[in-house]
C-alpha cells in the first residue's frame, strides 16, 4: 500500500488524522459493498432477513458520511491544508457523499425486493441481473481499490465497464417492457424489477464519479463530463 | 440583501472573490431553473428545439459547476478560510453539484420530450404534470433565494412541499400503471412519461438537499437524514 503521499507531513498527527479518514472511508465502502451484495441476493433469493438488514446498513452508512465530512470540515479548519492534502480532504467529502447515494440505491433494491416478495414468478431475468450486479460490484470494488492504493493506473479499465452496464441495462429494460406487453397483469410486478435495474445501473455511473473524484484527487485534474474515449486519452497524457 | 456575513473580512479582495462565487452560483441556479422550465414546456407542447435548447444548455451548467468548484478549491488553497468563510466554500461546492444534478434531471426530461415527439397522443395527465412541476420550480427557487439571502428563517416551509411533491409522484404513478394496463401497446411511451415524473421528483429531492446544505452553512449543524418534523423541531430551538 502507497502511502508515501500522506505520509510525509512534519506532524505526526497530521499524519494519523488523514490516514484515520482514509481508513474510514474505506470502512465505509466496504459496508456500501456489502449492502449491494446483500440486497441483490435478497432480491433474487427472496430473502426478507436479508433485505431488512439492508435498510438498517443504511443508517449506518449514513452517519458515517455525516461523521466524516464533519472531520474532513474541521481537518480543513484546524490544518488548513494545501496542494495533495487539501484535494485529498475535498475528494474525501465528495467519494462519501457518492457512496452514500450508492447506499441509498441499496436500500431501494431491499425495499423493491421486499414488494416482491409476495409473488412467486421470480426466476426470469435474475440470470441477467446477477450479471449485471457482477459488473457495479467490481466497478465500485475497483474504484475503492485505486482509493486504498492512491493510483488511478487502472481507472479506465474501471469507468470503461459502465459502456457494458448500460448495454445489459438497455437489454434487460426492453424484455421487462415486452414481458408488461404480453402480460398487462404484471405491470406492476415488473416496475418494480424494472427500479431495480435502475438502481443498479446508477451504481455503476457513482462508481464511475468516484473514479473521477480520484483523478481529481491525484493529477489535480477535472475530468467530469469526458467521454470514455477521451478519459483514456488524457490518462494517456 | 444581507451580505453582513460575507462583507467583514479586512481584505476587500477576499470579499469581491466570495461575492463572485456567490454570483456564480446564482447564475448557475437561473440558468438550471430555465433548463426545467424549458423542459417541462418541450414536454407538453412538444416543441423540439425547447427541447434541444435544454440539452445543449446542460454543456453550460456543467462547466460552470467545474468552475466554480475550482474558484473553491483555488480560494481555499489561497486564503485557507476558516468558520463561516470555510463552510460558505464548502457548501457552494455541495450546492452547485446538486444544481448540476438538477440540470442533467431536466436534460433527462427534454430527451424525453424528443423521444415522445413522434407519437400524438399526448395531452393526458398533463395537468398534473404541470401543477407537480410547479411546486418543485417553486421549491428549488426556494432554495436558491434563501442562498441568495443567506437566511434559512423560512427553510421548512420550503422542505415542507416534498411530501406535496411525493403524493403527487404516487398518483401520477399510479395513474400511469392503470392506463398501461388499459393498453399495452402505449407501454414504451408511458415509460418515457414515468421516468419524466420520476425525474421532477428528484428535482424535489434535490432542492430539499440544497436547503440541508445551506442550514449548515448557517447554523454549522449537519440536519441530512432528519424528517420534515424532526427539522422543523431543530429549526425552532
Amino acid at each position: 500500500m502507497d502511502n508515501s503521499k500522506i505520509g510525509q507531513h512534519i506532524s505526526g498527527q497530521f499524519n494519523r488524522e488523514l490516514e484515520d479518514i482514509r481508513n474510514k472511508v474505506l470502512t465505509m465502502g466496504g459496508l456500501v459493498e456489502q449492502q449491494i451484495e446483500l440486497a441483490i441476493q435478497a432480491f433474487t433469493t427472496n430473502d426478507m432477513e436479508m433485505a431488512e438488514l439492508v435498510i438498517k446498513q443504511d443508517n449506518q452508512v449514513d452517519a458515517m458520511e455525516m461523521d466524516v465530512d464533519l472531520e474532513c470540515t474541521q481537518i480543513l479548519a484546524l490544518r488548513q491544508p494545501t496542494a495533495f492534502d487539501l484535494r485529498l480532504l475535498l475528494t474525501v467529502i465528495k467519494i462519501i457523499n457518492e457512496l452514500e447515494i450508492v447506499g441509498d440505491l441499496a436500500e431501494r433494491i431491499a425495499k423493491m425486493a421486499i414488494q416482491l416478495s409476495d409473488t412467486d414468478t421470480r426466476n426470469y431475468q435474475y440470470y441477467e441481473l446477477q450479471h449485471m450486479s457482477d459488473l457495479v460490484k467490481e466497478m465500485l470494488h475497483g474504484a475503492l481499490d485505486a482509493f486504498a492504493r492512491m493510483s488511478i493506473d487502472d481507472i479506465t479499465a474501471i469507468t470503461g465497464k459502465d459502456e457494458n452496464v448500460d448495454r445489459e441495462y438497455d437489454s434487460i429494460v426492453r424484455q421487462l417492457i415486452t414481458h408488461m406487453m404480453e402480460d398487462p397483469r404484471n405491470i406492476t410486478r415488473t416496475l418494480n424489477v424494472l427500479w431495480t435495474v435502475r438502481a443498479m445501473e446508477r451504481i455503476g455511473d457513482h462508481a464511475c464519479y468516484i473514479c473521477e473524484h480520484l483523478i481529481f484527487m491525484i493529477k489535480g485534474e477535472a475530468v467530469r463530463h469526458l467521454s470514455q474515449e477521451q478519459l483514456e486519452e488524457k490518462m494517456k497524457g
